[in-house]
């Protein structure tokens, strides 16, 4: 299975081609939905005012409700744009985005409203394309679930701590980040290869660094691997009727780059949202002069509650590749 | 560029292929031999006992001193080889390492004799191929360098300090694991794509999680993105002369999967080595019951000091790929 | 540049995602309707009686006019299905075509209503693909002309002869093939590799034989180089002025999978349009007995009149894969 | 299963590195060995007089017999290099070869000695990795078998035809080229899919055209499709006891890029031997000037007979990617 996004923020639709979906499955169009729904804009005072109904369009790969097996084309259709938020913004990059980069990279050509391709509103058809890919691993009794485990430094927070750490962000015209723990169950152990392309962390990584704002990637401990010794981080085996397992899991599930049976574990951080009210130090690319900056239309103060259900599409993604789906 | 790795421990030789190396290279086989002799074994208290030349031979790409063009194969044959040590380990996988995800894998076919092809000494023709990926990226004005940033949890260590933590769990017949900053420089502006299979972090982590050991990949502030805010994280722009650059460099050069210019910097995190001569539970594959298990043979307490020139050729190798060589 | 075409024949819509498009390309609307249009239905007596505008709807990657170097999606909804036509065929798979092929491979859950994805239909998004692909080999000074070298056996053969042979077998309900030679002029020598993957007449290969119909691909004098000696085929070098050149082009621009400066030759042959009005032996995969089969339906009684915009189109994606574009 | 070849003609080594192999094959080295010598030069007047034995050094991938799962190397030492017949050919492109597109394509760099990379030397790793995946394929009901379809012009010739047309050139100072036809059996219906890079003749073709010499590949009838009607080129299905088989197989079982379990036959042209003995048209690199040129040294005036196995090693390894293995 194969997925290509595309899309602007502010284009007339963003959508996903998937490929080698296995053929003959009934979309669960209701967990697609929900999915969607996880991850959709306008929930709460957390989120982002922009709405959108996200609701996707089927336009090749689905007969009669099932998989044809051929290339599965789903389409979102942009409604609730304002692009003169970002007409501003033409020319000053914002800090922390990736418009300047993508100025340079596309010769100033990239759709700047919004965000163009490079908006967090791109991972809506990454979410769709997951929940299919959910949807065919459930079959090999494979399940994906993330979680939030860290906001603004405070780690495993309650409901209660986590508004009030990005309410408070907001208050103050600024954002926080965070990480997202996940865990792939059911995977065989015997998957994968050590070498370049095939090891089961680079496969994962590469999906999981495809998401905007992820810039950790940890395995099992992570990086919790460097304050301990070999002896606390080898994960013992033991006899568990016919069935080798490990008493620990330290290893998040991979060893040498191959699956081991156990979950397969990880953990992402999130960086802060860069879209934020406070003035900040950028640059007028037309006159090549320092200018002030403050970002102002709608966002998230953080992102992470919507990541989750993403960080889950990735991941499904890439226990799809790596059972050869 | 791309490399395909070959080889067994305990086999007859080691060797890497490099395709897509330009032609008419002058191989700098001093500072191919340099990177190598960084790698090495037997240097120290700190390493293996395990004595290597790592002379490599080339067979192939290389014609009066120069690279040809075509693929380029190069071979390290093995010769201290005392494969006696590891016999017993045949039915008893080790924790931590991928003995038994391979056994899985390879239906108990690989070769056990000191991890086979799993061995970290696979990571030789690894520095072969990223010494000569250096060589290429220095005539396009990119370096890349790499530096041991913790050890045992040590934060930035003197070298007496890293010792004295290696030596101490050497000592208790146990490993420490660490972590290793990398920069690469000179890697213009506007590289890369934001979409999988193309982001700049994608492929760096690819590179980077075919190292064995590595856990972990964080670029910029990494995992250290979740503690701070929005106004912490973005990097302010400026001009400096001509050119946009940013003030800081959390990003670690990299927004929206996108190069902005500036180094890109990551950090990975490297588990402590798996081989202690502690007592550890393990079971015997061949008779399904629980036993213990004493690693014997030749083993480093740390591979850290042995692993920064392997960092630097898996970002060497990537970068090359960052810029389409 | 990397394609993806999605869609059925009868389902909503069938389209491509072209990704790597250069940004800041104006796209040239007229080139691409008119190459569509050479490649539509319902244009004579020669083929299919179906109609549709085939105009593209652009979903992505184009803002302003330009491109934005995102991927670029196009879609064209279907029109004029007329699904009843092809509802007896679900258990009858028309010898020639791909529906028994694609039962197996789909597990009887492709869209068999016209051919479902693998309807000709589908090289409508080809040809749009083809045509931004030909704009931007224009901007490198290479084109590409594709012309009808045989029809049902006749060589070169004028118009009138191939409205005489095509309508000769629409009168039989009965069909022909032929074949289509193409020149991409323009191309510098020194492009491509030996191996694998990397040579010329295989790269451009896998885009001809995913054009559907296409049976045969030769280079240069193709098979004719059975019929001739070395002293005969072999292309005699000379300088012209400063360049080196060769006074016959028998290798068809390719030597050792390299571009050696001339044009890249080459001729397809595709073969006669399995829809045929005659009486055929085919068996219910319903009931697993032989049965006789009738198609009706619109149907082309010789697809070379519209194919040829289709493998320049092909040969357009393949020369820009050749020139790392 | 992938294969990388590396080498030069007049180097130290060619040889293959195999990635993919299924580990637990007992390697037959009879069969790989009798398939190299099928290959190998100095058989007979109708070959090249260079003597090589060919014999395969494993360096990596097989442990006691058999294979480990790992990367597969095979290394054969050049042994009966003279280079001084090749010395003068340095800035005197032979028409027909590769010196002049890969003098351009490797900027004078590459190892002109014999044609270096280019040297149809190289398809004895080729064969190599062949006879291993022909094994491969042994295992799951799969063969191929090629053979001489044509000579000179002359189809299906007998010994005699054929040692008299190549005997008749040779004496010219001349060569002759042909065609090879091959059939890979056992392949199950359903197998690839419409798509481009996973159409089956796409795939077939990819591997057949990194054969060198090869100029022409037409699955089935091939390029006879141009010549007959529909109701001829149709391959009728019918029921052969409850499996669906078709009465001929002219689709060369395959049907909209997807097997339709009848054998896959295909033809691949092979160009005369460009290396003759009689003088040509060439120009000197260095002088810029029209010079005559008589190639000497050791060369076949026909490699048909040698190519055969080599076909079969390319099918065998395009049939592993098509089986997904």
């Amino acid at each position: 299975m194969k997925y290509t996004i595309f899309g602007e923020s502010h284009g007339p639709a963003i959508g996903v081609v998937l490929e080698g979906v296995p053929a003959g499955l009934e979309l669960d169009l209701d967990f697609i939905r929900a999915q969607l729904a996880r991850r959709a804009p306008g929930q709460n005072a957390m989120t982002t005012a922009r709405k959108e109904a996200d609701e996707p369009e089927l336009l090749s790969g689905v007969f009669e409700g099932r998989t044809t097996g051929g290339p599965l084309c789903a389409v979102i259709f942009n409604t609730d744009t304002r692009s003169r938020d970002y007409a501003k913004l033409k020319d000053l990059p914002r800090p922390g985005h990736a418009d300047y980069a993508g100025f340079v990279r596309y010769r100033g050509c990239n759709d700047y409203r919004g965000g163009g391709h490079f908006s967090g509103r791109l991972t809506a058809p990454l979410v769709f394309a997951g929940a299919v890919a959910q949807q065919v691993l459930g079959g090999h009794g494979v399940t994906v679930a993330a979680r939030i485990s860290n906001v603004a430094g405070i780690p495993d927070p309650t409901p209660e701590e986590m508004e009030g750490a990005i309410l408070a962000a907001k208050a103050d015209g600024d954002s926080v980040g965070g990480r997202i723990a996940c865990a792939v169950t059911g995977l065989p152990a015997g998957l994968g290869d050590p070498d370049f392309g095939c090891n089961v962390e680079g496969i994962f990584s590469q999906y999981l660094f495809a998401v905007p704002a992820v810039k950790a990637v940890g395995f099992g401990l992570g990086t919790g691997f460097a304050e301990i010794r070999g002896s606390q981080a080898n994960d013992p085996f033991y006899m568990d009727g016919g069935t080798v397992r490990t008493r620990t899991n330290h290893a998040g599930g991979i060893n040498g780059g191959i699956t081991n049976g156990m979950p397969v574990t990880f953990e992402v951080t999130i960086r802060p949202t860069p879209s934020i009210g406070r003035e900040q130090d950028t640059v007028d690319l037309s006159t090549g002069s320092d200018v002030k900056l403050s970002v102002t239309g709608r966002h998230d103060p953080c992102i992470l509650p919507r990541a989750v259900p993403v960080i889950e599409a990735a991941a499904a993604l890439a226990a799809c590749q790596v059972l050869g789906i």
